[in-house]
């Protein structure tokens, strides 16, 4: 097992010829059994594969059952349409591509687009409850109700309206609250058993076993403070998650996302699936990008204020949806935003953070707030105001609806700043390159036989640009596309 | 030799049991002849190594004789104390790690500071000429003059000038006109032919030949079209430069980048040296990594005008230097920047690009303009007027002297996008990871044994945010380490 100090670092495979004993053996060995394991297991068991899936925690879930159980489908799913909307494959393929780059996988948006809609049903064939009703956009999710159509992305925000024709693709799980993972992660841990998969828990693999011919053919998982030798015939599928709690890689990789301070992930989420696929010639790509959250926009009132950067700027549109949001807060603002509301918007539970001033007039909250340079923000909000009377933005096109002049005193301005709100969140997106069918290659972009990786053990659909819902679903699906094709190789 | 479909890709490297004949054998091989590969070669030969050089062109000089001569050296060098400019290493190191991060290294910032006045007396002692004057600030570099010593960083831009005592640091050879680099390079390859060094130019290097345990021990170059392997005793320095002509890899690793249409480098800059290097197991990093300029401020009237975006906002100081500058404008302004002058600024011969309008009022301007939203253009100017006329700019905090009110019509606006002006100007910085010493490692931080790189085959100082000349005073400089470093080596 790996030095804490070595985190970082590739976990190297095995040598299959070290291994005197296989403890068990198998069709496909799946490491981590969160949303992507156990699409894997099921898919992979639908398959005719015999399935081992091994989980490091004490039961399974991983982070998808942290998640507030929503998935960023469309295209027309069966959701989409009871609730009056329409959507097809090539609009939510504008979509993805335009909020998702760039560097985004364009084959893998195109698979998903495709599939979206029949992603959806599979779902429901697994017992996953969504409720037929469409959340409208001014009401937003605060607090979490249990419809199950909502916007979790920024279609309707500019410029996205006019890039690709707007619909509602976040479909939530049917639970109040904003807990519905946990209820789409029993389910589907419930399908897991039921389907006859062998789950161990407790079990912490590393590193990978492989042949000489360059094929994983294996795992070493320690059980019960046993290392054990699992042989897989077919393939080994890493979904062991990202690693958004491994300090050391995101040192090497993404010292902007480290950063943020409130880390949205499971204890597990330490890279080492990265690590054991790098350990085995993978390429980890697109390290870099992460989801970046500054959440503000939950109380819908607050899309109706005004954000501005340390210039007293406003610097985009305040309806972009709140994960977009907070990369272009932390890329392009260094993480100093904050957000101006007047009385009429000003309401409890307020944001949890500091006020940085209160004021009868823009004058006096700007000289209350003491950090804008002079007349800049009476200026940004005096020319906000004017505009939003007559329903315009011309700076960054807001939409209408959200668009009413900050008129009533006293004006208030909240901290968001990195130093003061911690809720600027993240988990990562980068991992290892795979093939849309879940392979997993080397730099060379040569498959390595028996080695497959989904959800946020690869780099999937998202690379800069999130939008929530992306990654469960990515995760599901990706999960899916490698169980079936590890169950269908002949080893 | 490799495809070109395959330019993306490690150049694996050849096991040394398939080699059935050496060609020659010496002890130090230094693959491309330019500013890294010069010093290398030389300071192998002082520390008595027996030094074979490949060159893939008809001569050496590489991208650094394209360059304007400058090196970005400080921390007290003979020119800055001649200049009558204190400096000291701290500081130095302070500025580098504040205009190079997030990302830099701080290790090789550190000894690049603390040699830094002895890399410039090494260059003297090369012959290479430094006139002994100051160019001040407010001159710049159009034309060139041949003055040795002048800022060519951000050093006395906000916020920099705050977190570190700013010096001059721009060394450039003397020699009229803007290259003084092919000046540098005639000097460094007479001396390397004079130091017995074996140079063989048309020489296309790919892949590097390894030995059973993992070392590197040699190279393939096709030399007069017949491949040959050439045997290293002690090591092969990898110098041949970035990848900014390889589209493949941009694509891969620095989309963005990509963007930039002017691109600067020579022919050889296909980033052969890091595929080669990676092809023997070496991490490539900081691949996204970039000096991105917008060259705009050469003529230095034009700092004392305006900067905006397509919100009609100042964005950054006019007063950085435009390969931050280059920077922002690409990442956080998607390319979109508009730079506005008044007819006191406005002088021939005028930057190559296109007018965008022209207008006797502010509000003519913006309307001539047509891109920015109704009244943004005309308040921002409206606002650095006022400010200027006192001598401040309480957004951005330009420096005093940079400060002068747009007050003479007709004014102008000029278009610097990205669309419009081709000049935006791009070479990578990314490359292997070395030790300071430049000692290729592979991802788990072991040293490749025989395998150095420096230049641009190797990530260096800056990682994001660059200053002029320090590319070649790191490729100069790591050259020179990596040089010692390979002779000594008992293999």
């Amino acid at each position: 097992m790996a030095d804490t100090k070595d985190y970082g670092k590739p976990a190297h495979a095995r040598d299959a010829r070290e291994v005197s004993h296989w403890d068990s053996e198998t069709d496909v060995v799946i490491v981590g059994l969160g949303g992507a394991g156990c699409c894997a297991a099921l898919e992979a068991r639908a398959a005719g594969a015999e399935v081992i899936a091994l989980e490091r925690a004490w039961k399974g879930g991983g982070t998808s059952a942290q998640a507030s159980g929503q998935l960023y489908l469309g295209g027309g799913t069966a959701l989409q349409k009871a609730c009056g909307f329409e959507d097809d494959p090539e609009e939510m393929f504008k979509y993805l591509v335009a909020s998702c780059g760039p560097g985004a996988d364009e084959e893998k948006i195109r698979v998903f687009c495709e599939r979206s809609a029949e992603h959806y049903d599979w779902m429901i064939g697994q017992g996953v409850p969504f409720k037929e009703t469409f959340l409208p956009v001014e009401i937003g999710t605060d607090p979490y109700g249990d419809d199950g159509l909502s916007y979790t992305g920024s279609e309707l925000a500019w410029p996205f309206r006019e890039i690709a024709k707007p619909a509602p693709r976040g479909h939530t799980a049917q639970q109040e609250g904003e807990n519905a993972g946990q209820l789409m992660m029993d389910l589907l841990l419930a399908n897991v058993e039921r389907a006859g998969v062998t789950v161990l828990t407790d079990a912490l693999c590393e590193p990978l076993i492989m042949d000489a011919d360059g094929a994983v053919v294996g795992v070493v998982a320690t059980v019960g403070g046993e290392e054990k030798c699992i042989r897989a015939r077919r393939g080994v599928i890493l979904t062991a998650g990202g690693y958004i709690h491994n300090k050391a890689m995101l040192d090497r990789y993404a010292p902007v996302t480290r950063r943020a301070r409130f880390r949205l992930g499971c204890d597990g989420d330490d890279g080492r699936g990265i690590r054991m696929g790098m350990g085995a010639g993978g390429d980890a790509i697109r390290m870099e990008a992460a989801c970046i959250v500054v959440p503000f926009s939950r109380n819908r009132q607050f899309v109706k204020g005004v954000l501005v950067n340390r210039a007293g700027q406003r610097f985009c549109s305040e309806d972009l949806y709140q994960s977009l949001l907070g990369e272009i807060g932390m890329w392009r603002e260094d993480g100093r935003v904050w957000l101006v509301l007047d009385d009429a918007l000003y309401e409890q539970p307020q944001l949890p953070t500091e006020i940085a001033a209160v004021g009868e007039t823009f004058e006096e909250l700007e000289r209350e707030a003491g950090v804008f340079p002079p007349g800049s923000l009476t200026h940004t909000l005096e020319t906000y105001n004017a505009n939003a009377a007559r329903g315009e933005d011309p700076l960054f096109h807001k939409e209408s609806r959200w668009l009413q002049p900050l008129s009533k005193p006293p004006f208030v301005v909240l901290d968001l700043t990195l130093e003061k709100y911690p809720f600027w969140s993240a988990f990562t997106l980068g991992g290892l390159h795979t093939l849309p069918t879940g392979e997993a290659i080397d730099p060379d972009g040569d498959v390595i036989p028996g080695l497959y990786a989904a959800g946020r053990n690869a780099s999937g659909l998202p690379a800069h640009g999130y939008n929530s819902g992306l990654s469960l679903a990515d995760a599901t699906f990706s999960g899916r596309l490698a169980g079936t094709a590890a169950a269908k190789r002949r080893g």
